[in-house]
């Protein structure tokens, strides 16, 4: 029998993870990135600690990325473009830092950045301070709660099925 | 009613993808990129010329993932490892630059390169020239043909539904 994953030091399954969730359904999560590396970086994540996309049912995948789409449409609307870049990545030889399955949604606006890429590398840096570092720019509980405030709105206001 | 898009020139639309082909259903492809940036690197592709992920139907989306997984199965199989990054864009902005939609699916082994996140800013440059560019190295038609052999048969080996 496999032995359960200590998730005690996992940030995603932290208990203040909540203050940043503006999108919920039973198995899956949308959070406000703390730290974001560019207005409107979210997080789509599995309330269980799955460490890998292989170990959702078909029905598990076809709710991440229906509930992903969802939120999608919700920072579109609420950050005002159409653009923006999808990511996820398994094991730390591709970059995971919390193994713990999460989906970076990142809205893009014109010359946000000097060439679109660059959002990416900082994402690597990004994921081990979500919740730790003083390091990078976080937000104020305050900016955190208006955001998560605004885009539970804006949800509301798409008025999806 | 909206114009037909002109397809004449998108990459993906193009007879040439077909060598490149390693997995197909009704509505999608898999191809191998034939200017990888790592080993493995593939795309999942709509058969049709959809340009947003938000135009598919809901059963549409739950069939691009449900085969991207799939994909990815071949993959890691192939590749020997359990490695990925997984990434989407959509728009200019974003660094998309063909507009026909495309997740990229890329293997990743210990120490691929310097810093995990540098296969991002490749894929940038990637897009432009899957088909067109003599810059980046490239397969030869005979390198290509092999591999696409080979994960073709190891779709058979993984003996999926």
């Amino acid at each position: 029998m496999a032995a359960s994953p200590d998730t005690s030091l996992c940030p995603f399954c932290n208990e203040s993870v909540r203050t940043a969730i503006f999108f919920e359904t039973p198995k899956f999560l949308a959070i406000y990135n703390i730290a974001p590396v560019l207005p409107g970086h979210s997080l789509v994540i599995s309330r269980a600690h799955h460490s890998s996309l292989l170990s959702l049912t078909e029905q598990e995948m076809n709710e991440l990325f229906s509930n992903a789409r969802t939120v999608l449409r919700i920072l579109m609307k609420a950050f005002h473009t159409d653009a923006f870049d999808w990511s996820l990545q398994e094991k730390p030889e591709a970059g995971q830092t919390i193994e713990h399955l999460h989906l970076h949604i990142v809205p893009r606006v014109k010359n946000d950045f000097d060439s679109p890429g660059h959002w990416y590398p900082l994402v690597h840096r990004n994921d081990d301070e979500i919740i730790d570092s003083a390091d990078r720019p976080r937000l104020h509980p305050d900016e955190l709660r208006i955001i998560v405030e605004k885009l539970k709105e804006t949800y509301i206001q798409l008025n999806l099925k």
